[in-house]
């Protein structure tokens, strides 16, 4: 479940009465590489093998779907074989390589990070080393591009329940939604939404828009880059690093789109005006 | 500076037109302790010293102010001293025991986490033996729980100008205002403002409500109940993880503070109504 149920105390007009609210849940997930404990998520469950797929994607430990073996919920061989509904394990289709051995040194070496788990290790100079720059050609009307909140909105069952999760949602060339997630956290989100297409084998999503729920920090940035995505939209502001990183990435990155407007901080050459398309 | 000013396109009624837009900073911050990499956080600059102190006081590095030896900017050794913006250390009064190689080896033997850097590491459990349960006693009217978000926006510079950043404020038994940060990380912002009352040596805060702007998480509460704050209240909705904690803290957990209302998830007798008080 996403949700639970809990009495609170409502106030209202400065009257406290009884209530029962919604709030989402938020839970560890444990992923392990071939058996080995790789991270620790707090995530919401569900759509957790697609975290793990889309989580070792943007960490650069899978590199394609064909190297995905299997992904699963472990199992506790203490009692009965019950599946361990906080640990999922995935088995690479390659051998471990050098790399693989690197990324685990360094994931244990330097940072656990109190914000994303990736900076410090996964500079701007490292995803540049890594990545290549997005080609340009693929184009979004800017009609488009605002009704994205909408029809995001339209998906999000849970949100409009606990008022507590964000939301990604990925976009088709008409503005289709192909797929969508919700997390306690934005960049799970992210993850979900590229795991799942990343299993489908649809990865790189070179004519998709990605469109998330408040702001657009480095790290949801770095994630869509990894993901080929060319245009990231939120509701609200970008960070910094968010833009250097975009516009370094030759992404087009949309911020507070509401209202029927939204401002282009980058690449604004993939969002076309009235007949320009 | 807490914004950077950046060119952007505004769309607005379909008609794009060229703006100049404020974005939050977002850089990372390396914390080193007695000179030894500790963690990388991604924050907004600004009060780096609060936070390296209040993120090691969340994390049971430090435990009070006495263990606090000297917190600085490292220097470049190789260009004339200049300053390191981005790389503070911190010293210890005591001597390292064998409780802060634990903490160091746990840190790097775990987790790079995806959203906060403390779970899996100290779970629920952990917290419970480590930490007393607040006491009972400290109580504020329900008419001021709804005026914080006025108040703490009043102190907010920076938010008004990018729409980016979070925000907490520690108010005292009166309602008023003792001290606030901003960053784009939540947590961060909480760490500042328990670093800086930590070395001003006025931790623990029994007699403190902490307001956060957004949702409250699992780590938001751990870090008031390092801190000893009986009353955490925030903007939008907590998680369940942060209900379950607050609940064993012994700690007031308030959501939804707005439009005059709110609704309190865990000891609610801290709230009092009317002439209750």
């Amino acid at each position: 479940m996403a949700f639970e149920e809990i009495d609170v105390v409502r106030v209202r007009g400065g009257r406290p009465g009884h209530a029962v609210d919604r709030v989402a849940v938020e839970e560890p997930l444990e992923v392990r590489v071939q058996g080995q404990p790789f991270a620790v998520i707090m995530r919401t469950p569900g759509a957790d093998r697609e975290l793990a797929a889309g989580f070792l994607f943007a960490e650069r430990i899978l590199r394609s779907a064909d190297e995905i073996g299997t992904i699963a919920h472990c199992r506790d061989t203490t009692d009965g074989e019950a599946p361990l509904e906080n640990v999922v394990n995935v088995t690479l289709a390659r051998a471990l390589d050098a790399g693989f051995d690197r990324a685990m040194a360094e994931r244990r070496n330097v940072v656990a990070n109190a914000s994303c788990g990736v900076c410090g290790r996964l500079t701007i100079e490292s995803l540049r080393a890594d990545l290549s720059p997005l080609l340009p050609g693929f184009t979004v009307p800017a009609s488009l591009v605002s009704v994205l909140p909408e029809r995001l909105r339209t998906a999000q069952a849970v949100f409009d329940a606990t008022g507590g999760l964000h939301a990604a949602g990925l976009f088709d060339r008409d503005g289709t939604l192909v797929t969508s997630a919700e997390d306690v956290g934005r960049h799970n989100a992210v993850d979900k939404v590229v795991g799942r297409m990343l299993m489908r084998e649809a990865v790189p999503l070179g004519e998709h828009t990605l469109f998330v729920s408040g702001r657009s920090s480095f790290e949801i940035v770095q994630k869509a880059w990894c993901a080929g995505i060319p245009i990231v939209a939120s509701v609200s502001a970008p960070s910094s690093l968010a833009v250097a990183l975009a516009r370094d990435a030759g992404m087009t990155l949309v911020g507070f789109v509401r209202d029927g407007g939204f401002n282009i901080y980058t690449h604004s050459e993939r969002i076309t005006h009235n007949d320009q398309r």
